[in-house]
């Protein structure tokens, strides 16, 4: 469970805080920090307008080269989703494929695959059914919806920015309503905007009272129209109606953890600000997205990690709720420590805290652009124990990228209760353990005597007596010889005496104990950690020309989506069929490579390659070795051509880095007529 | 575009043959062949009985070990939708790996990834709209749906098998409705149901009239419910629209080939026959699966392919259309002599169909149960230049996998025709090139003298007469001096003289030529592979014990699930150190394994993991050296412990096999208490 305002309200689902105002300095606090206000106080206008110039390069290049271009453009495109181009689709696969290696494989994981069209009955059971919402008015007369809250909030903020006129009272009941905007019920948003007589922003019509529209996109499985069904929101739920299957596939053991990566799908309705969509926000803020997702069950009573000391000595920008709520910056932190002094909840927490961290570091992500945010008490589930954001900056700010969460048994007891299959582990005793228990034994006699008819209502309704009522009625029973009692069943009071019901601890053996699993949630968006690593690779370099800026994708060779070129120097025979030679070992070596036979110039070449990522170029310029360049450094190298293959594999496999390679071979000096022409393209 | 009768209605498109029961011979022909008929004729019951009790082993194994369960079994299952559980899961990802190393990585295709919501407009243009339907009845009280072909099958069927009184007229009579099932109207459907009296099976109630049913999930994009969607049923469309950015990152050069992996969508309503849901179709007949798709777009005058001759030597069985009208069988041919003969229509698709080949035996495939069928004139749609299906036989009989369709510039032209984007390509000439063109010049003087305020609607169509119009026209105004035109614009003909237009071919220089490409589209139900290949590579052998059979899946390295398990012979300290040691040489080598601790004895061991396909195990009996075991042979060899790894990778990798690697290492000959405690399992 991931992103998304109405999934945070779906985490924090109910009971809504009846007094949100309480929680209003942690929300404003939360807005500042998600606008990078906090971090960096002086957001200048130059420093939002480089972010912006910067944001204009690396998207155009990335439209431009194809990473990813809205869908179905040709007929004018659909706010909020993409498609990936081949570069794009390149990088996906190697970031899934890590992601495979990272923590299916390396954790031995049991990976899932299920549909995303899913019927009513397990989305009702999740929450998601009543409680994925947004809260939206619609314009009276021409039917355009508004997100409710947006309206408020853009409303509020104008009155701030541009109204001199404001009375101190009203700028702090401006800044208040800021505040607690996420905090107020549909009646709460609906009487605001009454109040404040706010109109649809495009025809200044009257608006309709707050509604909720559920998020999820609504579907109909089979012919009859009457099985209601959705697109999954999240692939979580997949995994935990398999729970049983999976644990006992695990041999009955715990813990272990299931994974699956899939599409997930949220018809988010909040593509506009004043009713302009805002195209930029591209991976950010889509419809349809691929998660993969980790559901990692432990034992409740244990949740200790076996291989925590592999990660407990990394350190890594941390931003603890005592941090945030005391205006405090993220700082860097030991997990170890943060867990052994309570800051992390536990270590399979931190464990996980500790792996996301390698992966998104591994991808290319810089680690002073990541940082590990703690949710406040507010952001949370009331069942939740502790919950992390894996947070990336980039030029829309801190961006929410993986959740790191100990969601407790929620999810489990959940479509236990819905299903009525008991989704539970057991833990048999090595040997069986004494243990105290509770035993209620109603004398029957006694009680038909006093309530005859009602007798079994009375009965039944001492049996089910929680332990602590139990317990309060045992001793005032015996100081005070009788008790009244509620019977719900009867809609009353009864009065209880000292003969009716005996109420005592009693030692029992066992030899197993039955609980439900608790469950760490480790939740990837994959689409935002891959436009995260596109800011964080992007560079620009001048070229020849005067004011000439060339684009640059630094990946490391993991990510990049083609890992290699092949071009011949000049447009001749000899050369084109060791190109071709080189290109064969290569895809024999499974290395995604273009061989380039243009006769382009090889600057103009370097330049096109460069710009979608490509760590190393091969140049035929001769017949038995080659050159070989380096995306980042320009450096060259002369390799033998039947070595070439396995030099580039050595390379972007990870086993060496380029500075490794450099030294074993004999560098190439780049002559001027191959290093001038890159300022052509 | 792949699969179900529907997509085969709509591939066959408009205009519905107004006499369908002239094709009747060759669909009742290819009913047969589906069934197994043709190929096997004497399918005795024995036989049937022994493929039932081979799926049901097969099945009970695959569900047993999780490699696929109904979705959402706790909450009652949903029809046609599937999980894979963790070892179907790691099947499926080494098929798809495999995949895009055989076709994307080895072809150069340009890979995309789109979204399944598509807007309504997308699937309006390709046709899913409208014809994407089934015809279903409904049960007039109780609202449930039956497919209206199947009812009347169902029907038909039972009075000739189980009627002996029937005359040999309505023999006849049944035969041929079953023969031109397929191509029915609603309203010869509708009236051949109410001809025969034919009810609800299950309730005896009277039926509806027949409608079309859409076979796409519908929904809804954004707040507003006023754009409709649907969840694609194929993937191909998101590649069309694409056309003309892909065009241009391929250097507007042909041919190239874009290729998507994604989920598709069809909410069949076959499930039932006679109402009773067949839970036994399993991954053949799903709701929702795994499509990749290739669509190769070639110039339409020249379809050679230059890396032909890479598979012009492949023999395998095919199924020309003559062999299948004429009654033979399918038979082995050389794909470069079905080219060049003709019975391929051209050379592009030929290749695709040689590469298909090589694709699937090297997954695993029986070479002797895949045959490649030639579509009869009947299933192809009126635009298809040919088309061929790979079909794999399995217990349910020859099931169609990949289609392999040329299907000329339909597709493309359907996306420009509406989106008004021209969809493409163009060829530049070396040097221009002389053409003859029709240049229609109206005389605008004498037509506003002949029809005054009619002028330029009569002006219009003649500029926009076709060539042939224009040089009819040309001919009866040469012979006559005046014909009859039919001006649409005006509802009327009117009368044009020669002086009213000039029609003449004119030479003219051309410098490039524009057109539409064509698209060879080889596409593939993954799923489907995937279940045919767990048939073909399951089998059985005896155990230690009377009776006992040990299940088998003998999967090639590539497809298995997991490479390796590691095993301590017992359950001692410095073994499980050793195991660990190498569980992490494998994790390092990327090699998919699972240690197991659990001191099981070791015949219970491997018969476990060779019934998931496990390839090999190590079995750790010494702290230098260790066993390694295959699975199919059951030989074992001596390993060093430092060594195992790297051998265990080049064995799955497919560098080597296992008969290459036993002849380096020494023998290990099992004791005989390994051997005998397989029977315990």
């Amino acid at each position: 469970m991931l992103l998304s305002s109405a999934s945070r309200a779906l985490a924090a689902a109910k009971p809504r805080s009846p007094e949100p105002f309480a929680a209003a300095a942690a929300v404003l606090l939360r807005r500042q920090l998600a606008a990078g206000m906090a971090a960096a106080p002086a957001s200048s206008a130059s420093a939002a307008g480089n972010r912006e110039a910067f944001r204009v390069a690396v998207t155009n290049t990335l439209e431009r080269r194809l990473f990813y271009v809205p869908s179905f453009k040709i007929y004018g495109g659909v706010a909020g989703l993409y498609d990936y181009g081949p570069p794009g689709c390149a990088v996906k696969a190697n970031v899934l494929a890590f992601w495979r290696q990272h923590f299916v494989l390396e954790e031995g994981m049991l990976e899932v695959d299920c549909p995303c069209v899913t019927p009513e009955v397990v989305l009702k059971a999740s929450g998601h059914v009543d409680k994925f919402t947004d809260l939206m008015v619609k314009d009276e007369k021409t039917g355009t919806c508004y997100r409710a809250d947006h309206l408020l909030k853009d409303f509020c903020k104008d009155k701030l920015e541009k109204d001199n006129t404001l009375s101190p009272e009203k700028t702090a009941e401006f800044n208040h309503v800021l505040a607690v905007l996420d905090d107020l019920s549909a009646e709460q948003l609906g009487a605001k905007i009454k109040e404040y007589g706010i109109v649809a922003p495009d025809t200044k019509n009257p608006l309709s009272d707050p509604y909720p529209f559920n998020l999820m996109f609504q579907t109909s499985i089979g012919p009859s129209g009457l099985s209601p069904g959705y697109m999954r929101p999240e692939t979580a739920q997949g995994i935990f109606v398999n729970f049983k299957d999976l644990y006992y596939y695990n041999g009955n053991k715990l813990p272990f953890a299931a994974a699956q990566i899939g599409q997930a799908f949220r018809n988010e309705a909040r593509f506009s600000q004043n009713g302009v969509i805002s195209p930029r926000q591209g991976l950010l803020r889509v419809r349809e997205f691929t998660l993969a997702e980790i559901e990692h069950f432990v034992d409740p009573e244990d949740k200790s990690h076996p291989k925590f000391r592999d990660v407990s000595d990394l350190e890594f920008l941390m931003f603890p709720r005592e941090q945030q709520l005391t205006g405090k910056s993220a700082m860097k932190l030991n997990i170890g420590q943060a867990v052994s002094e309570g800051t992390v909840n536990n270590e399979t927490l931190g464990y996980f805290i500790g792996r996301v961290y390698l992966f998104l570091t591994q991808l290319g992500i810089d680690k002073d652009r990541l940082r590990f945010r703690q949710h406040l008490p507010n952001e949370m589930a009331h069942y939740a124990a502790d919950c992390w954001d894996a947070e990336i900056e980039c030029s829309f700010g801190w961006i929410e990228c993986v959740g790191i969460a100990d969601r407790s048994a929620y999810d489990l007891r959940a479509h236990s209760d819905k299903s009525g299959v008991a989704l539970e582990a057991h833990e048999k005793f090595a040997e069986p353990r004494e243990v105290e228990k509770l035993v209620i034994t109603p004398s029957k006699k006694e009680l038909g005597l006093a309530f005859k008819g009602n007798q079994r209502m009375v009965l039944e309704a001492l049996e089910a007596m929680s332990e602590t009522e139990a317990l309060n009625m045992k001793s005032a029973l015996e100081s005070k010889g009788e008790v009244e009692f509620k019977v719900c069943t009867l809609g009353k009071d009864v009065t209880i005496k000292k003969s009716m019901v005996s109420i005592n601890m009693e030692k029992k053996k066992e030899h197993q104990r039955k609980f439900t699993p608790s469950v760490i949630e480790p939740s990837f968006g994959i689409g935002r950690i891959i436009y995260c690593l596109f800011e964080h690779c992007f560079y620009q370099r001048p070229g020849k020309a005067e004011d000439e800026q060339l684009n640059v994708f630094g990946f490391p060779p993991l990510v990049a989506p083609i890992k290699c070129t092949v071009f011949p120097l000049v447009k001749i025979e000899k050369f084109e069929v060791v190109a071709k030679k080189i290109s064969k070992a290569l895809t024999a070596a499974g290395i995604s490579h273009i061989i380039d036979m243009t006769g382009n110039t090889i600057g103009k070449r370097y330049a096109r390659t460069d710009e979608i990522g490509v760590p190393l170029a091969i140049t035929v310029d001769n017949t038995t070795s080659v050159t070989v360049r380096d995306r980042d450094s320009k450096d060259q190298i002369r390799v033998e051509v039947d070595e070439v293959a396995s030099v580039v594999k050595e390379v972007t496999d990870g086993q060496s880095t380029w500075a490794d390679i450099m030294w074993r071979y004999p560098a190439h000096t780049a002559s001027a007529a191959e290093e001038e022409e890159a300022s052509e393209t």
